[in-house]
Parts: structure tokens; C-alpha cells; sequence
């Protein structure tokens, strides 16, 4: 479809299905001024389940402030089928704050992406437990904090890149971060903390992962995306993919093959979260890409 | 989604796109008891595009017999908008002609998920231009027709084909025939013959396509369905794959790993038209699958 | 390349790596008027490590008797090389024995590539812990005994199991067979049984892993072929492969996707065991696919 | 494998297939104290076929100069077989030349790649026909030419490239470079130039293939790199990889998805020509990866 970013508005609805939701929201939309230009419906059930929707819709012809739009929409609709809804507009680009530690790969291929336009976010900053990549990052004229973080001050470290954080990034990527975050860290950014994880999930949960593939002999090896909660490696998964390997291959060889599915799978869950194509679902993700 | 298959109904669509479309067809079938259970829509332009949806419902409380359901919203909705438009029952199930050649791989698979409810078709018989595969296909409760063809009796062979699918057949699968069909054949099942070519195409265009591959010393082999026109390889593509080969592959060992994906292309387009999942766009498919 | 199977001959050798191994067997070869046509080899470190090789080469020319080219090789070239190696004839078909419970896809496949000739060995028996299939596996010709198991006659099982095999096969598939063989069982037959697992390994051990991996939530579904050992799931894995899933696919459609990865990734698997393409090391596997 | 780059040597042969050749290789480097760690080998045809070899051994024991080594085993085997052969040191970096216009996303993908050792080459210098590119090329401590091509100056351009690549690129890489090279700038470097064609080729030869795929309707996009030759698009294919895209991708969502394809296929090419793995036959390529 040709995109027209500006005027794109989009609406994602959960709530238990019963007949005539759908009919309700676009009727709603269309008296309103909404041409409705996407539309995504899924169902776990047609007696009894959960109704899960995703709207585009255009706004140029609202006859009514966005603002007022939302409220009409909560008081009309959402409350009449109990609905968990939300509806944001492209050209308000969400806010992506990043996690770095040394391996740069994921986060320079989310700058450069980003730079591209591939990738429709604001990133207000880049937060490092090591000095390396400020240099890197600067140049795409972003900023850069250095929170330095180990086992002792962990506690103060999580509440300074909370403050950095707080009121600039709408969502946060862990682009390779290898320090735990704290339960009362993620509770702040409920499933807003996207994680690359470097193996097939849950294959190969924790440490070192390629080095757990290698021993295994598996002979694929795999890249996760998925929303951080509390328990690791644990979260509701967004995306994944795997790639081809064969004995030859030692850790050093898998950790270079590795790195492509990283940036792609971590790519795509950052523009589907971005474009709000995400739904959680229990401990799982509706994704309407 | 659990599937009732029953009591599931498609409506597929087709319209110039403006403001309304959606909320008018959902709501018609709202007041008329439909559950609408999978939606999938798609605007080619916001402004001035065509609009095109499928939409499954379900069928249990309709207010009125299914011929009336359809009258109905010719009348008040399809004319309104200038839609092309079906609506097909899952239980009617489709019927599916076959025509194949000696070649038995892709044959025998359909055959196969036919009997395992893979594909929920009729299959009232299968047509082939050599008798070897007689016994292959009886076996499996169907009905085999010889008809042999060559160069002098081409028109008789194709006329006696249309005769024994006249009002047998809905489609008609070319699993491997290896006959060019004439203009007139394909005339009358417009987009409603499926072929499976194995390349990946428009690569390789017309006989031996696995030979070409080998020459051209590609790395990858394809499969491709599409639906019949009159001119040859050129019909709108359902399904596309690839795998991946050597230098080492010679052209028979081509045709054995080609095997394999014409078996799985085949398959899903035939199941995608069977579920009602295809809208032809001029020499396009969207595929809602 | 041009395959002459009545003529080539494979040979596999493991032993410590050091200088002079390939040339010592390649002139072995060549001063018995053996034509090498194919040569893989690999090490694991170029000082100290493993060294394995896979070699074909043609036999018409051959000076000796095979017995005796067997025999020198091994007094000429195995002992001072301290090499575990092989020598096969293509023309020699390994001897396939099968176990099947009730799915009979994987089963379905095999025997249905065996009688094309895609799988160049000989199948002297099916064994099934159900009758069910009696039929069609006795329509490719082949031989079929219901062997019923419960735990209280699980031995007694086993060993009418192993009096049917005895002589007959040369290795055993599990094409889906639903019991656990014991560890006595599995001695008998040391890196000669190979199973289909429905996950990627080492993910999703165990029972169900459709269901599983739906709770899961993954986005990818697998199939993996191993070395059965005493240790559930957890032998030398051979091959793996994945295939996309979403949201919409509940267990059964995983079920049905899940049975195309399994067929072919058993295929590849049965077809390298055949064809001497594999070398287990430790617990993992060397393939010269 | 453990990598021991400064101590590995590579020979890559192509001959006229008759008995002996392993041996007679292998035996020439074990008694000149090579310890072969990779070889893979291939014939054609076990009788009057071609027979291709590429080697990798270990130097630290060589008994001569690696000048000799290359002088006797071009008098002593290469001749007797009348093989093409050569024999290269990976300590020995190839250096490679890029060509460019305005897309940077080929060009910064090999940058970024050599920057972290994945690509082991040096890279003299990058030629532009736009000057946009030089401050991201410079950045990377490489040496940027601006050199305009224009239809009138088409061969004085031409000229002044090839003056500058003189002695200093041992092969060149167009990481989308969308001028056409003459046949006398393509002779200087017979199977030293690879191009990365946005296609599956020998789809969509020519201009725009995304837009071609687009208006064709095709199921998969692709990238193809092969070496040039005289005719465009026409040369032997190195490797090729596709992506799958749907009826919701118009050109420009083709074009960011065919990033991904093209910067990883032109990758692997790159990294196959440096590390002597490739070795052309005819119009095709025998890739010993």
C-alpha cells in the first residue's frame, strides 16, 4: 500500500468476542470521517474467545479533534464490549530508548535503519554499562550516557538509567545488554522492553547461547525477539528465525552468523512495536505484520 | 483459531475503495446474526484505490436461509459500492478436477492430504493423457479417466476432457500435465485452473525448466502455482518457493529436491483457493492467507 | 555429478589428526586402481585435533577382490593411522528397518521416496505397535508385523521386536513410533536408530511438542533427526529445520504444518545414513551432505 | 575449525579428471611438510569428467621458500596433469576495489564487515560517480574518488578508474554501482568483478527489477551476486538467496526488503572470492563453502 504517514492513525482492541464489534468500530470511524485503509481481525474462538483487532485509518477528513476522537471512542465503543484499546497516530513517532554493552552490532544496524527512515522512532538516547560506543553513536547525532554498572552499585546504576530514561523513551531495546534487569526495573515498561536473544528460544536460555548451540550440535542456530518480564528469557516472544549451520562452524563462526539474524529478527520486532502491530496476550504476542 | 468448519462462511470482495465499505458490510452482516470470526483487508491507495477483503463469519443465528443472505446483500450493500463479490459456504465443499501427466509426485500428494482433510475438497475424478497412473489413483476411491492426446487429435482430447469436468468440476489442478491446454480450454475456467511450474518464475519459461536451472548455474531452484491464462508460464502467480542447490547437483538430482517443493507450493495454493483465499488484480493474486 | 551407483564405493575415517593421512590413503587407493570422485575432509584443529573424511571412489578398475582391498587398507593405512573406518559399496543397500505407531506420514514418505528410488536401500519389514497400517505399507510390498506393546509386556515386546530385526536391518527408523525403546533396546543398535522428533531440539523434549510450542508462543515450529541413545531426545542430532508459524495456527494446524518439516527432514537424514555421509563424534554428528 | 590465519595456504585446482590427482597433490605437500586441514573435492564425471579441488594446509613446517613451493608444484604436478592451479596465503589479504553511486547500504554493509574482521581483505580505495558518499566512506580511514561518468565522457571516466585501481585492487566489487562497464574495463578483470543484482536472476535482468518483480506479481524478491562478464546480467552466478513479500509490499517496501537480501548475499560472494573458494567453469561457479 502507499504509505501516507502523516494522516495514518491506528487502532489495536482486545476484548471478549461476542457478535457485531466489528461493525460497531468501523461504523463508529466512518461517521466520524475515518476511511478505514487496513484491517486485521483475529479470534480464538467463535463462541467464547478473546477478539483481538488492528486498524489503520485515515484522518484527514476527522470531523472531530484527535483528542476528542479517543474520548468518543472509549465512552461509545470501548466501554460497551469491555475493551483494552488504544489508539496512536504515525506521525507521532514513539520514543525508543537503547541498552548497549560492547557488541555493537545490534544497535548500529537499528541507527542506521533508523537514519534510513526504515525505522518511523525518535531515539532520544543510548545508555552503555562501557564508554566504547559513544563515538558510534554520536555520529548519528545521538546521545550517548555512560552508566557504568556492576554487582555492588547495581541498584544505584538501574535508578540513574531510570531517570535518563524517565519522560524521553516511550519503549526501550535492549541491543545486546548483557546485565539482568532488575523485576522492579521492568515493572516500570511493561512489555516495552523488547530483547534480542541470540539462540532459538526457549532453547538455550541464559548465558552464552552459541556456546550451548555448539555443544548441542544443533544445526541451525536461531535469533529471539521478545518483550522482557521478570522471569529470563521468559517473556512473551515477537519474533524469531533460524539459520543454517553445519559442524564446521565453532563458537566464532556462529557468533559472526549469528549477528545477521540478530539484526533482522531485533529489526523487525522494533517496527512492528513501532507501528503498534503488537498485541500480548498472556505470555504470548498477536502480531499483525 | 478452532475451526467450524461447518458452520463458516467467506465473503470475499472486491470495489473501487471509499469511506464506509467496511463499516456497511460488517454491519449488514451483524443485523443478520453473522459472527464475523477473521477479517483481512487491504487498500491499494487511501485515496482513490481499490479496496479488496476477506471476511469469515460465522453462521449458526442467521436471521435468514443462505440464499436469501446473499440476495440480500447484493442488494443492499454489493450494488451500493460496485463490488465483486462471493460468498461460499465451507461446508459446500469445492470440486477439484485433476489433469496430470506420468509424473505422479505432486498428484499423489494432493491425493494424500485429500484423504488426511489436509484439503477439504471433492475430488470427482482425475484426467490423465497416459494410463500408467490408473491403478495409483483408483486406489484412493477416485475416479481415472484416460484421454490420450497428441498433436492430431488435440481438439477431440480437449473436448472430451471438457466433457467429462463439465459440471464435475469447479477447478482444475494441472498437477504436472505436461499438454499445453489451447485458448479455449482455459477460457472456460477463467482463473479457476491452477498449474504448477517448477521454476521459479518468470525464470524459465516453458519446457525443462530444471535443465535451464542447471545451465544457468543458479543456486537456488524454485516452484511456482499459478492460475492458467493464455499465454504460456505467464498467469497470475498464487505461490512461490525456493531451495537451495549446488554445483554438486546435476539436473536429475534437480528434479528429485524440486520434487519436494512443487509438492508444498501445489498444496498451499490449492488450499488457498479451496478456502477461498485468492483475489485476482489484473495479472496479480492477493492471497489473504 | 553423474551418479554410478553399481561402482562407487564410500569409505569414512575418523583417527587424530597428523601429516600425511590423505596422502597416504589417496596413494593407497590410486596403486589399487581406485578413481576418487568425491573427497571431504575436516579437522577440528590443525595441531592436535580430530581428523574425518569421506571418500568415494569407482571401483572397475580395482586390482583386488573388495574383501581384499578391505582388508589391506586396514593393515596398510588403518592401523598406523589409528583410524575407527569404513569401507561401503553403493551397490550393497543398507537394510532399513521401520517402527511406526499410528501417524503414518513419516512412514508414508519414506516408503513412498524408496519406491521412486530417491532412498537406496532395502526395506525387509515394518513394525507397528498398531494394526492400523497393515494395509498400506503391504501395498508397496513390503512386509509388516503388529507388535503390540503395553507396559506390562514391554519386554517381552521388545525382544519379538529384536527377533524380527535380527539379521534383517542393518538400522531402524522411528517413523513417529510413540514408545520409548529401552536402553538395552537402543545398545543393540548403537547410532544405527534414528528417530524424528517434532521440535527443534533441544527445545520442547519430550511428549507433544506442537502443544508445547503453542503454549510457548513461538514463531517457529521444528523437526529434528537424531541418533536415539538411552537418553530421551538427546542424542547426536543429524537434521533440523524450522517453518514459519503465527497467532492463527492452533495445535492441530501446527500438527498439519509440522508434518511436511518431518517428512523431509527424516528424508535428508535416512538418505545421508544411507549413503555413509555420516560420522557421530561425541554426541554430535560430522555430515558430508 | 580453529582458525589459524596467518599459517594457512590454499590451493585451488581444475584439471582434466584421471586417477591420481589426490594422491599425487596430498603426497607433493606431505613431503614438503603441508599439513592439508580442509579439502574438498568434486569431479564432473567419474570417467572423461573435469575434476575441481580446493585445499586448505598448514605452512609452519614447510622444507621451502613459499616461492618454491609454488615453483615445484607447478613442475612436479601441476604440468603432469595439466592442470589451471594456484596457491594463496591468508596472510596475504586480497585487496579490493569498490565501485558505488548513491545507495550506501551494499557499500557500508562490506565497511562495517571488514571493520570487524569478517571480511579478511584490504580495501585501497572506493570510486564514486557521485561525490555523496565520501564523508561515510572516509570515516571508515578509507581512501574515496570521485570520479562522474557521463555518457560523453563515458571511456575518459573509464580511464581514469582504471588508473587508479592499477596495482592497487587484486579484484573490484560493485556494491550497486549503477553504470554499465565496458567490455574493455570488464577484460582487465576476468572473474575479478562482482555485481550484486537486485533480482533472482534470470528474472528481472535489467533496470529496476524490484519494480519488475512488482508489476509481475512474484511471491519471492531476490539478490544474485555473480562475477561480470560482456553481457549484463549474464555472468557466472556466485550466490543468490530470496525473501518472501506478499501483496501488501509495492516497490518501495521491496527495495527496503531487498536491502537485507542484497548486503547478505553479496557478503557471502565477497568473503568466497577472498578466502579462494570459488572457481568458474564456463558460466557457472563451483562454490566450495
Amino acid at each position: 500500500m502507499i504509505s501516507q504517514f502523516e494522516t495514518t492513525a491506528r487502532l489495536l482492541i482486545t476484548c471478549p468476542d461476542r457478535p457485531g464489534i466489528v461493525s460497531a468500530v468501523t461504523t463508529f470511524l466512518y461517521h466520524h470521517g475515518a476511511n478505514v485503509t487496513e484491517l486485521d481481525q483475529y479470534s480464538t474462538d467463535p463462541t467464547g474467545g478473546r477478539f483481538f483487532m488492528r486498524l489503520e485509518f485515515q484522518t484527514p477528513h476527522l470531523d472531530v479533534s484527535r483528542a476528542t476522537l479517543k474520548q468518543a471512542f472509549g465512552d461509545v465503543v470501548g466501554q460497551r464490549f469491555e475493551m483494552d484499546w488504544r489508539i496512536s497516530f504515525a506521525a507521532d513517532k514513539p520514543r525508543m530508548g537503547i541498552l548497549v554493552s560492547k557488541h555493537d552490532h545490534a544497535l548500529m544496524d537499528l541507527l542506521w535503519r533508523w537514519q534510513r527512515g526504515e525505522l518511523r522512532v525518535d531515539i532520544p538516547l543510548v545508555i552503555s554499562n562501557h564508554p566504547d560506543l559513544r563515538e558510534a553513536v554520536e555520529r548519528f547525532g545521538v546521545r550517548f550516557e555512560h552508566v557504568p554498572v556492576d554487582a555492588a552499585t547495581h541498584a544505584e546504576s538501574e535508578a540513574r538509567m531510570l531517570s535518563l530514561l524517565e519522560g524521553q523513551a516511550d519503549f526501550i531495546v535492549l541491543a545486546r545488554y548483557m546485565r539482568i534487569l532488575s523485576a522492579g526495573f521492568v515493572a516500570r515498561y511493561p512489555h516495552r522492553i523488547i530483547n534480542i536473544h541470540h539462540s532459538f528460544l526457549p532453547a538455550f536460555i541464559g548465558a552464552d547461547p552459541y556456546k550451548q548451540a555448539y555443544e548441542r550440535g544443533v544445526k541451525l542456530i536461531g535469533a529471539t525477539a521478545h518483550y522482557v518480564t521478570s522471569e529470563l528469557d521468559q517473556g512473551p516472544i515477537i519474533e524469531q528465525d533460524t539459520g543454517r549451520v553445519s559442524h564446521r562452524q565453532a563458537v566464532p563462526e556462529l557468533r559472526h552468523l549469528g549477528r545477521d539474524l540478530e539484526r533482522q529478527v531485533l529489526a523487525r520486532a522494533v517496527r512492528w512495536h513501532a507501528e503498534d502491530r503488537i498485541i500480548v496476550d498472556g505470555n504470548k504476542t498477536i502480531v499483525f505484520a
